[in-house]
């Protein structure tokens, strides 16, 4: 069923609801979901609504003109976005596949919403895997020594595929923060611990090192600051005394996999908005 | 901070939201917290709003007056309750402790938002502990050639205390239907198990005797028919080879606590909605 | 690293720990791993140990006679096993594909210690994601009249290739009761809901249907009797009334996947041990 | 069932098992549980044994004089207990009673096995809570200015009452380091993060401010180094942005009854061995 979404946050204030909603039953807007979120630390309240596309006498277009005069007077961030117009993505992997394995095999078997448009990566291990889903897959090595050849590519490659969405499946490697900037809330990592422990390298040989019992991985926005951007989900799996690095690593896979999936998901459906370098999540 | 809620069950068609919402607006209600739930199988719509009560120029009887014709025109189940008119609550157990203290200790620190009016008990051991809260302590026995006055006792009892609500604290006794059905969707039970496996007695044996590797508890408005009403929480725990039945009664009590004081809460919070068997619990 | 795996079931006595240490203390025997079960219930003990294959002074068939008189004297159920003799394993498949995709990327990244020695399916729709993997594919189909030829086939591709183990990844087929029982312990099923719950077909409309708040999955050993084999393993998630049944059904999958990939693995590295129609897993 | 808990830590060889099971099994000592755990990284072994106290032929002193040779010879760290002999344990508590509450429920229905001498507290708040249960209570205030005659009297309370162990229920203030050294891997106390996220005060504002998904507590040995001692057990609750610091105080409290409890348990079974800043726990 096909649905426009209206995503808005603006300051708290009495009648917000009243004005959003009266324009929708105005046009005979059938909504199938509506969330809302008052947060009283900030002041600033944030709503989600989809709505059935057959229900409203015009395309998306047309509900964004109708809105407009709202947006402004509440002095809303708002969007409309329409759920057939499939969000583009492009999926950036090193070696390691099951986190690029999971979200292809969910993007085959129809449970990802998108079009992937490619992959890109650092090394061409996976190039098979990926092809056999019928999607492009582009070898771009980094140079240690020199990066930004390698960053350019992966822009342009980015641009010209006008990707909606980066999706870093353990890439690995540290975007440069003019990228980060250009694609803000756009470039999705998964983090292979329970952020904000063990930023950075190796995290489950320092999880390994502290005795830690549960272990964790956490999908969030990529800024400049090193896995200090918004969460948007994160979990975690328990561990004992019998497992070692290599056991966390196998056992993180599956949560790595899970949150990332679940993370997209929501990025992709429009469930996810920032804030204060923190996220509401209407899942 | 005092709020009227306003907890609303309808069937669903385009409109309901706004005419709400607007009735809010006029009076310059603040919502603090909206929950929709529109579901497609039954075709009905669910809503609960949380308003300040001091942004409205009307207690909750203005409120319910304002409201009356919306509920009218679109044949809503709907009802307001205060948040200042805190719920009376009755509480029933047997022998074992566990979901007791837990629910008082809440009650007395402060978490839990009611009046216990007193605990009922077919046996006198938690008579103590009962009283050093301060709350009345009433000893009912139940014999079992003929459970009848006992019955008449508690519905007396219940009646006298004009209680809202009565919560099963692992009280092992079956309640008469015309007890069940005086106080449908008011009375609140606490079931060992992961409901509807392993219904009715010793269910912690049971699961030993089937060998599942994760047990629960179950929450649920007690029905004329064991075990089988609407179910407002469930969780549960792992267990090993190496847990016996014994084992399982010991980690069970601390999901059964969590599980009961969760679901007591929604209650209390007019947070669960009843609708073919089935719950809205908007959490 | 190599390891023997030797796995014993036995009457529970004073003694048994000594006997079988001072055996593998005798050759020298440097033990990686050991795990111990007394059930009191049942009066059996339950025993398995991973030495290094390179401590000790012969292969497995030497550890076998090594250790035959102390099996003999203590009237075991023991067995031992040699890691590096993989187990071969032919996987059956219908139309879904996330748990048969699941367990071959495991399997390709080496996580899954084991040969697939071939897929067989009713439906041919993952022929080309099996054969990727370089693994066979049989489109074995079951007529729904005369189900007999098609297991009588299946019955010889599995003898033909000598499989250790049939894992059934979500097959939807049920097997016939000689198929069972020639392979004992050694069939795998992945039902998807949490047993005893909502046996048979379905489990997720039946979940809907009751209202629960979470979803399972169990891993068990097929039996003649319908999802009443032994459980290896069970997990659930999280639901709300928001989630209706095709949402569970997209849920569940996750869990599915999760719980038949640790139950195979379990499997595959001798940790589970079935008595009475429960298993303990020394995981 | 009385048993004697034999527990042992020290440099991996081949041998122990079978020299520490001849040793039982010369006695007829009956092994009602036995675990084992060879650690890779550190080269060291670990192992714990109950064995039933009536199936010997000596008492618990008996047990240690048959099994000192051995302890010698392998350069063993080994204790033997008595689980007749119950733990005398010193409660130290703030203002919140949650988790006081909680261990002197479990302790009256009979689930802690041990004997609680006290309750110190720096506030006169639950005395009478401490008091119903027959536990003598110490209001021993803390001075900001001057914290050491408090420590004074604490520590002497502590020795008079002869406690094998402290517990840190929300005591909220930092034990002088002599004070840690002296009952080194014997106080236990439970942090509200998950550690090592959110050292030091106000741990829920901090995960608050930073927008985890999940929350989460720790229980620990205390050393001298704030929050960084060796960690004993640990859990998580989801929450999402609907939840102040408030409500996660509110959850994190059932997080962290449930974990200081468990890690309790595990410490008065014996069944906590710290090695290298880190536990194995023979759950």
């Amino acid at each position: 069923m096909r649905t426009f979404r209206l995503v808005i946050a603006c300051p708290d204030r009495v009648g917000i609801v009243a004005k959003v909603s009266n324009v929708l039953a105005a046009y005979n807007g059938w909504i199938t979901e509506a969330n809302h979120h008052s947060d009283n630390l900030s002041g600033w309240f944030f709503m989600r609504h989809e709505i059935r596309a057959d229900s409203l006498p015009f395309d998306v277009d047309g509900l964004r003109t109708a809105f407009a005069p709202i947006g402004n007077e509440f002095k809303m961030d708002w969007r409309v976005s329409d759920s057939a117009q499939r969000k583009k993505v492009v999926l950036m992997a090193s070696r390691e596949s099951h986190c690029l394995a999971d979200l292809l095999h969910r993007w085959h078997s129809g449970e990802l919403d998108c079009d992937i448009t490619s992959v890109i990566s650092n090394h061409d291990d996976l190039r098979s895997m990926v092809e056999w889903h019928g999607i492009p897959f582009h070898h771009v090595p980094v140079n240690p020594q020199d990066k930004a050849p390698a960053f350019a590519e992966v822009n342009e490659l980015v641009a010209e595929q006008q990707a909606d969405c980066i999706v870093l499946a353990r890439y690995m490697q540290i975007l440069p923060p003019e990228l980060c900037a250009r694609y803000a809330h756009r470039i999705i990592n998964i983090h292979h611990s329970f952020l904000p422990s063990f930023v950075g390298a190796r995290p489950y040989h320092q999880a390994a090192q502290r005795g830690v019992k549960l272990i964790g991985a956490t999908c969030h926005y990529v800024t400049e600051e090193l896995d200090a951007g918004p969460i948007i989900e994160q979990d975690v799996v328990r561990i004992t005394h019998r497992h070692n690095a290599d056991d966390m690593v196998r056992l993180g896979k599956d949560v790595e996999k899970m949150v990332l999936s679940r993370g997209l998901r929501y990025h992709l459906e429009d469930r996810v908005l920032v804030h204060d370098n923190k996220t509401v999540v209407f899942s």
